[in-house]
C-alpha cells in the first residue's frame, strides 16, 4: 500500500502508526461484536494504509466453516459495517491472511490446529510470531480459553516476536471475581501483553480530554475545587436491554456502564497532570485518582437505582424492564443507577462528581459537565441577573462529539441583563479527517503495543472497590426505584440533587 | 404608546428604562452624524415605546428652514436610516415635538429664540424644562455654544428639571487643548451635566465586556500576568479619509481612535472589578488603569504610525493618502498607528497591551485578543504539536459581534497531535432581541441621567497624557512609514511584535 494513500488520515504524514508484521486471532468470532466492529475495523486500518502487507486475521468458532466461508462473513460484515469505502485491492491483500480454525474452547486439537495455523502464517504472510488474541467471548469461558492458550505454547513470546491477549468486559462482576480472573490472566500473560478494551477511551472525545486539559493555558488553572461547583458525568442510553436479558440481568447498570466507562471518564477528567503521555505514567495517574475516590457516608441518600417501567420512546409504546423477555418478574437489576462520589485529594476535596448512566432515558448521550460557581460577586443588578446559572464546560462524548462552553452574556438592549449562552466546538466541522471508529484506534494500538488507552489491572479492581459496597447496600436495601420509559429517570436521583442546592443536566 | 409595544425590547418587561419627560436640542442637525444617526436613533427609541408622549425634538442650524421642513428632513432620515420598522402612528406622535431654531452659534436672537421654544415646548409638550444639548458641531464651534448656553440660561437646572450637555469626539487635540475644553464646559455644566459620546461604548459587544468578565467564573481567574501573554487590540477600516480631509489631516489615526476607542476598550478589559455598576464606581476603575498605563521607554521602536499608499481595495486600485484631494503633499499625519503599553499594577504587570488602528486595511474590524502563555509543559510528544498556537479569547467589537475562544484540540486519527480550533459565540445567532443602535443606548442614557457608558473629564485626559509623548515624538522623528492601501500596515508594524517573539492577528 502506497504512502499516498488518500484514506490515509493528513495527520499521519508525521507520526506514521503503522503495525509491524503481525496477526489478529478473534475468539467467538461469529458474534455481534465480531461482525458489527472488529472485523470492519480490521479491515478500515488495511484500508488506511495501517496494516501490514502480510496481516492475518484469524477466526475460531464452533461453526462448521472453510476458510472461504469465513472470507465471505468477513465480506458481508465489511461491506455492511466498514466505515471507509470498500476497495477491491485493499479486500484482495486482506483474504490472502484469512483463516478459520472451528473448534469448541475446550477442544485440545482445535488448539493445535490453531497453532498450526499461526505457524502456517509465519511462514506464507510473514507474521513474525506476532500475534494478538482477542476474547471476544462470555466471561464464563474466558478462563478455559486463557488456560488452552497457555497450555499450547500460544501466550509464549520469543525474543523477536510477541503474544497479546485482549480482554472485553465485564472484567469481572465485582472486586473478588475481577482479582480472580486477573490472577488467571497473569498465571498466563505478563502484565505488558494484556489489553483491556473499554471502547469509550479509544473515542476521540475521550482522547480529547488530555489534549483539553493539557494542552492548552486556559482551562487547568480554574479546574479545581476553588472554581469548580461539582462535576456531572453522564451515559443515556435510550434503548432497552434489547436481546441482552441474559447478560444484564443481574448484572445492571452501575456494574455494565459505571464501573468502567463512567470511573474511566471520572479518571481522565479528575486526574493530575502526567509528565509525559507514556502509558506507565498515565495509568499513574489514574490510579492515583481512583484510589482517592471516597464513597459518601450514607448510600441510602446519595445513591439510586432503579428499573424503567412501561413509557413512550420514539412515539411508540415500550415495556417496562420486568416485562422484557427473560426477565425474572422479581429482578432486582439495576437499568438505572446514579451515585456521588468525592475525590479525597488537594485538588477535589469538596467537589462532588456525580455519575449516573441508564438505559430507556431521554435520548442517548454521554457527556461530562464541569459545572463552576457562580461569579462570586456580580457587580451587576441583582434583579436583572436572577436567570443567570454556573459557567459549565461540556465534554460531549457521543454523539455530536464536542465541546459546548455555557457562559454568562449581556442581554442586546438592556441595561445590563446576564442570560447563559453557549459556544460549540464541534469534531465533525472543525476537522477533515473523520474520526476512526474506537476499535481501529484500539485494535492499532494492541498491534503497536501501545497500552495508553487500556485499563489497567489496578485500575479495574480500584473501581470494583468503589463500586462493591454500593452493590451490597443496594442488595439489603428494598427495591429498585421506578422510571417510565423515555423519561430522564427516577424522581429518586432529582431529589438526590435536590438535597444539594443541585440538578441534574438535561442533555 | 401602550407597554405591550411588539417593538419593546422582551427584556424591557424586567427593567423598563423609559425615559421622563424631556427634549433634545440638536445643534449642527443639518450635519451628517444628525442624519445618519442621531435623527434615526431618536425615531428608534420612540418606536421602542422608552420615549415619553410628549418628547420634543428641537433642531438648530444655520439653514432657513421652517418647522416643517426640519420634520420633512428628519421623516427621510428617519426612512433612510432608522433600524426599526416605520410606523404612522409613532412617527405622528413625534412630529408633534418637533421644532426648528433658525440661526449661526454667535446670535444672540436665535438663542433666545430657542429659549422661547423651550419653554414652549414645556408648556405644549410638558417636557418639564428637562433639555439636553447634543453639540454636533466642529471643535471650533463648541465654545461658542457652550458660552452662548450660559449667557441665555439655557444650561440652568432648577430642583424639578435638568440641562444636559451632550459632546461629541474629538475631546481637544492633545492634553493642554482639552483642558482647556474641560475648562471651559465645566465653567457652565456640573461634571453630572455633561455627556461624552465615544459611540464605541454604546456598542453591545463592548458593553459585553464586563459582562464576560464579572459575569462570569471561568474568565476572571486567568485574565492576569499569571496567564496573559499578551492583549491585542485592533480597529482596523478599510475605507480612506473620504471626505474627511479637512478634520482628519494634522489629528490622525492615534489621536481619531487610539485616544478614546481604543484606550476605553482597553480600560474595560484591564480595569479591576467594580463593586457596582454604577456610573463612579466604574469610572474610578477605568481612571485607575488609565492612570496605570506607562509608555515604552523607546518610542521609536515600540510605536509605528504610517500612511497608506496606493493600492487595491475591494478589486479597484484607490489612490495614496498623499493623493487624496484636500491633503498636503507634505502631511506627516498617521492613518495607521501602532503602539505597544503596559500597565503597571499587580495584575498586568509585565504584560504588552499592542493597539493599533488603521485605514486602508484589509477588511473593517474591531476586535480585542486576549491572547494566553502557551501551557508552561505539554506532556505530548513535541513534534505532534509543533503547530499549536496559544489560547485566546477575541471579543469582535465590530463587525459579526460575538466571541471566539481558540484552543488546542486533539486531531481525529492520530496519537496526541494537537491542533488550534476555535468556538464562536455569535451576538446575533443566540439573541432573538436584535441589538440596539449605540446612539440609541447612548441617546436614552443621556435621557436618563445614566453616565455609566460616557468617558469622564479624568479619563479624557489621562487619554491624551497617554498620547502626548508619542504624537511629539512623531512630529520630532521623521516621516511615517508607507503601506500599500488593502494590506494589513507598515512592515515596521510586523517587525515591531517580531522583536517581542509575537505577530499581530490577521483577523
Amino acid at each position: 500500500m502506497s504512502s499516498s494513500n488518500p484514506l490515509r488520515d493528513a495527520a499521519d504524514r508525521r507520526l506514521p502508526r503503522i503495525a509491524g508484521p503481525s496477526g489478529l486471532v478473534i475468539f467467538g468470532v461469529t458474534g455481534d461484536l465480531s461482525r458489527k466492529k472488529l472485523m470492519p475495523a480490521v479491515y478500515d486500518l488495511a484500508n488506511r494504509g495501517l496494516l501490514p502487507p502480510g496481516f492475518s486475521l484469524v477466526g475460531f468458532a464452533r461453526r462448521e466453516w472453510e476458510h472461504e466461508d469465513f472470507a465471505q462473513e468477513v465480506h458481508e460484515a465489511v461491506k455492511e459495517h466498514a466505515r471507509t469505502p470498500f476497495r477491491e485491492e485493499v479486500w484482495q491483500q486482506l483474504i490472502q491472511g484469512m483463516r478459520f480454525v472451528q473448534g469448541t474452547f475446550d477442544d485440545d486439537d482445535a488448539f493445535v490446529r490453531l497453532r498450526q495455523t499461526i505457524e502456517e502464517l509465519d511462514q506464507a504472510q510473514g507474521t513474525g510470531g506476532n500475534f494478538a488474541f482477542y476474547l471476544s467471548v462470555p466471561p464464563s469461558a474466558f478462563p478455559v480459553v486463557i488456560r488452552q492458550l497457555k497450555k499450547h505454547g500460544l501466550a509464549d513470546q520469543t525474543k523477536d516476536s510477541w503474544r497479546r491477549a485482549v480482554i472485553e468486559k465485564p472484567f469481572g462482576h465485582d472486586l473478588k471475581s475481577a482479582e480472580e480472573l486477573n490472577g488467571l490472566v497473569h498465571e498466563v500473560f505478563a502484565p505488558d501483553q494484556v489489553f483491556r478494551i473499554d471502547h469509550y477511551l479509544g473515542k476521540e472525545t475521550v482522547q480529547n480530554i488530555l489534549a483539553l486539559r493539557f494542552a492548552n493555558q486556559m482551562f487547568e488553572p480554574i479546574w479545581n475545587r476553588s472554581f469548580v461547583d461539582h462535576v456531572q458525568i453522564t451515559m443515556a442510553e435510550d434503548i432497552g436491554i434489547g436481546g441482552r436479558a441474559g447478560y444484564y440481568d443481574g448484572i445492571g447498570a452501575a456494574r455494565d456502564v459505571i464501573q468502567n466507562h463512567l470511573l474511566q471518564l471520572l479518571a481522565l477528567t479528575a486526574m493530575e497532570e502526567p509528565s509525559s503521555f507514556d502509558a506507565d505514567a498515565l495509568a499513574a495517574e489514574k490510579t492515583k485518582v481512583l484510589g482517592a475516590v471516597r464513597l459518601p457516608k450514607d448510600l441510602g441518600r446519595d445513591t439510586v437505582r432503579a428499573q424503567y417501567s412501561a413509557g413512550w420512546q420514539g412515539g411508540a409504546k415500550v415495556i417496562g424492564y420486568l416485562e422484557e423477555e427473560g426477565i425474572d418478574q422479581e429482578s432486582g437489576t439495576d437499568t438505572y443507577a446514579a451515585i456521588k462520589v468525592g475525590i479525597d485529594n488537594r485538588r477535589w476535596a469538596g467537589v462532588p462528581f456525580y455519575l449516573r448512566t441508564g438505559k430507556r432515558l431521554g435520548r442517548r448521550v454521554t457527556e461530562i459537565a464541569v459545572v463552576f460557581q457562580r461569579a462570586p460577586h456580580s457587580p451587576f443588578d441583582t434583579t436583572a441577573t436572577e436567570e443567570l446559572g454556573s459557567n459549565a464546560i461540556v465534554i460531549r462524548v457521543q454523539p455530536d462529539e464536542g465541546i459546548t462552553v455555557r457562559f454568562g452574556s449581556k442581554v442586546p438592549g438592556t441595561s445590563m441583563e446576564i442570560r447563559d449562552v453557549s459556544m460549540d466546538f464541534a469534531y465533525g466541522e472543525s476537522f477533515t479527517e473523520s474520526s476512526p471508529e474506537a476499535y481501529e484506534r484500539l485494535i492499532l494500538d494492541v498491534l503497536l503495543g501501545d497500552s495508553n488507552l487500556f485499563p489497567r489491572t489496578e485500575e479495574v479492581e480500584l473501581s470494583w472497590k468503589i463500586l462493591d459496597p454500593i452493590e451490597e447496600y443496594w442488595d439489603t436495601h428494598g427495591r429498585p426505584a421506578q422510571y417510565p420509559a423515555g423519561t430522564w429517570g427516577p424522581a429518586e436521583a432529582d431529589e438526590m440533587l435536590e438535597r444539594d442546592g443541585r440538578s441534574w443536566r438535561r442533555p
